[in-house]
């Protein structure tokens, strides 16, 4: 349930459909701790023809890409199809609009990012794209706060940092030779068995960490703690300063999540022809439905 | 459809049935190629109160653990319930009985094997245990070789060569720091991306391969392609030689599927606590319900 009302420019963001406003009206930023509750999602807008491959590539991955809807009919992005047996396709967004409801957009052309941090996709979309919804991880960030486990870069006002890994996804189709992206978060050593325990029943925005530690790391192939690929460099949640200082001590070690973005790399790694959508890292489309509607039962 | 009519020990295995009753009378060997058509499953049977982990496993964990059907209750070995929405439950199989239709099985006791390639596992069974059953490779091998692709280890009546990777599973509960387990055909470079098309549909039984060529071994922390950690050392189709022989060559690469003898080996990295009972690796339980039925629809 929401537990809070963030106001961003003077305006309050309780629902996502406030969010979604603010943002199309380009007067938001990123939204990690808007409205508080609401499903935040990642979008990624294909020509049609990579649908089907790309499907495949969400049930073949489903940590960093757990499908919850997609475009009814190619081109559309108001109308949406629930991809979750426990959201009514009619309950996802009243009102949407794809092309602006993110906060800041990126454009890939044939494989390359060609515009960054844009505020719409108008002129971009076209009658053949096809629109997918894939969870956040800013889902599961009310429960852990709640647990009095609040992720250090919401207790900050800062993006969460977020890495590509050389952890192979599993291919389909065109989609070959990609990587998890994954999302971080610090906690005391002796709190991860709580920070899982927490975020576990999350199945559809990425569910419990996939690595934590500092040793996952070098399994993971991330060089620089404190370089993130997209989103803040993390400071600690102990002295507030970059948390690499901390490098190798239980006090603080980093937890790691598959991430949304994924689909925006392995898009890039596999050099898609044509014009491909996203949202921009950390400015996500919200849902009107509530996180508690993709809980996963424990029994 | 069923295509042939292998015979073992003079008996006809044309049948899923067939094959049961054979195991169950001790007459069967590894069922790579037998009763065409059906679907063949790897078993994992487990403590009750590790259930809930494992199915949140199998769900981070499609590629290599994807899941056919489960126990109905604790203790049932005949009556299961199935996971897949195109197969009823009363189709799965007649008379089965979990604890004598697979033609080997292993026992491990507090995570470490005990027990390897025994008959059946009635002394093992209780009250508690819940059974789950995982899609196999095997399934996809008639669409191979209809496909003129036939598998060498078939084509020499061999077991599939299944190797321990580096690649991590994404955790799930009790079940953490365990990797995917990979079987392997060889095949012509230029055969590879046919390969790939006609196994994608087979969302259910690991679909595509994860990965191919000679760098794959690199990749995935194979140090020997000629020593798999079960199944039979692969010989080439070129030459009937180890495949080691041709490293480095494309007239016959590695091809990797995630393989269901995972969950094995993610009980083992568990270290999971009592009496833990699984088929041994290629000596399968079939079900009466034809591989046809779990056929993704590419569009």
């Amino acid at each position: 349930m929401p537990t809070a009302t963030p106001v961003v420019n003077g305006y309050a963001t309780s629902t996502a459909r406030e969010v979604r406003l603010l943002s199309r009206s380009n007067q938001c930023g990123n939204t990690s701790g808007l409205a508080p509750g609401y499903l935040q999602t990642n979008l990624i807008v294909l020509p049609s023809r990579f649908a089907a491959d790309f499907r495949l590539l969400c049930v073949r991955n489903t940590v960093p890409c757990p499908l919850i809807a997609e475009s009814i009919t190619s081109g559309q992005w108001r109308e949406l199809r629930s991809c979750v047996t426990s959201i009514a396709s009619e309950e996802l967004a009243k009102d949407l609009d794809l092309r602006t409801d993110a906060p800041k957009y990126n454009v890939y052309t044939d494989g390359k990012l060609t515009k960054s941090g844009c505020c719409d996709i108008k002129t971009e979309w076209t009658s053949d794209h096809v629109a997918f919804l894939i969870g956040c991880s800013f889902s599961f960030e009310t429960a852990l706060s709640n647990a009095g486990l609040v992720p250090p870069h919401t207790a900050r006002g800062r993006n969460v940092p977020m890495y590509r890994t050389k952890q192979a996804l599993c291919p389909a189709g065109v989609f070959k030779g990609a990587t998890f992206v994954v999302s971080m978060r610090s906690y005391p050593l002796s709190e991860v068995e709580r920070v899982r325990d927490i975020t576990r029943p999350y199945a559809y925005t990425h569910g419990e960490p996939i690595d934590w530690g500092w040793e996952a790391l070098k399994r993971l192939g991330i060089e620089d703690i404190d370089q993130p690929q997209w989103g803040d460099t993390p400071l600690s949640t102990v002295e507030g300063r970059p948390l690499g200082e901390l490098t190798g001590r239980d006090i603080e070690v980093p937890v790691f999540w598959g991430c949304g973005v994924t689909p925006q790399e392995a898009v890039m790694r596999a050099n898609l022809p044509g014009v491909v959508m996203a949202h921009a890292a950390g400015h996500m489309i919200l849902l009107d439905v509530l996180e508690a509607s993709v809980i996963l039962n424990s029994t």
